[in-house]
């Protein structure tokens, strides 16, 4: 049977594009919360946004959902992107219902309520504030993990939400072989870096915002459908299939902080706006997972924002925005934007440093979740493991554990996904670097489109009919590991030293 | 029974604000399509609307909601705001079952057509291409005045969707005694106009911004509960009960523009914000019609934004922002922005000439409505009418019957507002010069919070607990007439020729 022809397939293809217009418009209002949305708005926002999402719930949710999967997955599926379709709603279908209601509600309530509480501890730089809201989110979190089922570790069924297939095991051996290769990297790095620095002088944010959007419709983002805004914190979004918004924020000494921003956020968009416009709202329209969505960001910042190349091609450019940049050179922003320096806070980490903060949330949040570490014993358990990895005390708890958003989101299992997204761009980048002839000089003159293409070809057009693992054997030739980004790094570090 | 008791009632309640939740959003999303949507994200967004809206409806138009206003109606009602609650929940319940679903879809579908071919039209300035867009509006305009019901005229109905009560026989005779009278106080304020203008050189837009914003906060207007950004067609509209968004445009040769468009969008912000919070979704804290709305934006444009005491004020702060007007004076301004023209478009119209564009479209619509004329005499008949009241020829179908939006979208009955709200606006600007001790004063200070607590409390705060005419009389102690506005365009032109 063509599935095209197949009336319960039909309506469950009507129900998800009906439901993704609903997220969509979530979307949308999310969006303005973070642009737009005069001070006092926001009460009256939390009410259309739960709104909107419960209605979206409802409408997938419903029990002929489930009658409709039954009948399909009786059905003989040939066509692969309805199979990957169906695939994918009865996971997705399985998982919502498997939650009570009242664990839903519960979520929200408490996440909500912990957003301020983690927001508070942390301006006091006092755990002790934010440990009760962690205690319930956890327990919360585990309640999650039993409704939907796990074979060996609870936090393997909290990745599936971030990551489908992601397990504790096999992080774990990947965590532990990597934190031992970056240490020695960062020490290298530290010692190539130097001072140096950017000419001093304002980098007026309009310029930014130019020059910016000139280097991001380079790399082949489509500013017909999609725009940058200015947010406290950036993110990538999709409010329709020819709607892609991207955010960044400004700093008027350091032109380079926006613009990597946006270039990490463009790369996003150019994976949403590669994915099958006629899919949008099905699985196989639909990104597949945060580890593939993050390798396509890292892409396009560290591998094209941070090389020389890159720096080669539009330092001129840069010049005609930022005039007091004739003091400086191509090499000297190069040195700038990759300096490796070991610090507290992970969102103003250099590349060489990041996976360590990673790696140290992976460990301190899979401990918190299989209950070998207790809550009252987290910050000990951070300054310990902070030190071990990179030979610095932890001063207090606001440049500790109490830095990241996430736990008061009840976000477990989210942190591998950026050390994923960082493994799986290296590999990406190798691979394309060996198909595409001429590549190198294409990056040296600023010409895109063939890394795009390749891109498009190997990730985005497939949306989410393979799983992440195969997507990237299928675009690769290989399993992902980290031989690539090892040698990323590496190459890094030896530039700096020799530059 | 109290009406708080009332089960019927507490479900009406409920669902007025669910409804009300649902039409921010689509307003909301209508916002962004005004202001940032991306050029191909147009097609999307119009099924995120469609989609929202349509929800709202079958929310409002559920059968359960007429059976509570059945139950509610036989309850005794003492409290006012209740009383009025369920008499407008059952005005805009009967509206809306009384039209068929394929009325419904087919003027949303038509409607949605006419838009874009009126708009080549326009361009085309070929009035024959729109008529036969114009003739199925009009006959789908015909079958929802037959739907809703009428005693005199098919018009009545459809005026009663922007103000209700309003009566093509009562606007005809008004509209004919002041049509003789505007037009000598053209004549006399043309002589009196004189040349002039603003002083050459670029006034940037971000100064106009910065400008508009100071005096809109001086009038009142809650930068925290709204804000102003930029549209090709400014407006005003609520995303919630404290998310009240204005838009203007920017001419870089005068900031006189975007100024007296922010003036008057503030004034219905102002309106907006002054309704009670608690009630926003129910009639009694809602606007209460299009005539009283524009009576508010016409107040603080044209009595506060257009007075010689208003530049006294407010130009050595535009200096400021613009240096080049040292070159001018207070009194200039005031002659710029009240400078009597006649010309052919509407929207670029000043104070004394307005009301004449109004009147001849109020005659021509009401012919179409009632069959008078014909789609094809339409061009022909606006001409002649435009050179009775004007003195002056049409050069071609843009410049005359293509030039406004509002037939495109069957919004038959429009129109008259625009003059009822300048009618009222004087109306209650003469009530508040008589009750505000020392209000002419405060005007020259720039101290404009007795006249805003005035308005709140005369206008705002009653939002539909009385119908426009009750509103009006209550305010201002008589039924609303024509003579407090042509007393103050008699002041405007004699000021002009004297000063």
């Amino acid at each position: 049977m063509k599935q095209t022809e197949s009336f319960a397939y039909s309506n469950l293809l009507g129900r998800s594009k009906e439901v993704a217009l609903l997220n969509s418009v979530s979307s949308h209002l999310h969006w303005d919360q973070q642009t737009y949305i005069p001070a006092s708005a926001g009460y009256y926002r939390a009410a259309q946004i739960s709104s909107i999402s419960t209605l979206a719930h409802q409408r997938w949710t419903d029990q002929e959902v489930g009658e409709w999967l039954k009948v399909v997955e009786n059905e003989e599926i040939t066509d692969v992107a309805a199979a990957a379709n169906a695939r994918e709603w009865r996971r997705s279908y399985d998982r919502a219902v498997k939650l009570p209601d009242r664990l839903v509600e519960e979520t929200a309530r408490e996440t909500s309520l912990a957003h301020e509480v983690w927001f508070n501890a942390r301006n006091a730089s006092d755990f002790s504030v934010f440990a009760p809201c962690l205690r319930r989110l956890l327990s919360l979190s585990l309640d999650h993990a039993d409704c939907w089922g796990y074979e060996e570790s609870p936090y393997d069924a909290l990745i599936e939400s971030y990551e489908q297939g992601g397990r504790e095991r096999d992080l774990s051996v990947l965590f532990d072989s990597l934190a031992p290769e970056l240490s020695g990297l960062v020490l290298a790095g530290e010692a190539a870096s130097g001072s140096g620095g950017l000419p001093e002088g304002c980098y007026p944010k309009h310029a930014q915002a130019a020059f910016n959007e000139e280097v991001a419709r380079a790399f082949g983002f489509d500013f017909s459908a999609g725009r940058v805004d200015t947010a406290a914190h950036p993110f990538c979004t999709t409010l329709g299939p020819k709607d892609i918004r991207l955010t960044t924020r400004y700093d008027e000494t350091d032109f380079t902080s926006s613009l990597l921003g946006v270039l990490h956020e463009a790369g996003h968009g150019l994976y949403e706006q590669g994915l099958p416009e006629n899919d949008f709202g099905l699985p196989s329209g639909t990104a597949v997972s945060l580890g593939i969505h993050e390798s396509q960001s890292r892409l396009w910042e560290n591998h094209i924002g941070r090389s020389l190349e890159f720096w080669q091609k539009w330092f001129p450019v840069a010049v005609v925005h930022f005039p007091q940049l004739k003091q400086s050179t191509p090499e000297a922003i190069f040195r700038h934007v990759n300096r490796v320096q070991r610090s507290w806070i992970r969102v103003e980490a250099d590349e060489v440093t990041y996976d360590l903060h990673i790696i140290l949330r992976f460990r301190i949040e899979r401990a918190l979740i299989t209950k070998e570490l207790r809550v009252e014993d987290l910050p000990a358990a951070w300054n310990a493991e902070f030190e071990r990895l990179f030979g610095m005390k932890v001063p207090d708890d606001a440049k500790g554990c109490l830095q990241d958003v996430h736990w008061s989101g009840a976000s477990f299992g989210y942190f591998p996904t950026y050390t994923l997204g960082n493994l799986n761009a290296a590999s990406l980048f190798a691979c394309a670097s060996k198909e595409i002839h001429g590549l190198e000089e294409n990056l040296r003159d600023g010409f895109y489109a063939p890394l795009l293409s390749w891109l498009r070809n190997s990730v985005h057009r497939h949306g989410s009919i393979f799983s992440p693992g195969e997507l990237m054997e299928r675009a690769t030739g290989n399993p992902v590991s980290s031989r690539a980004y090892i040698a990323h790094l590496q190459k890094k570090v030896l530039a700096l030293a020799t530059l």
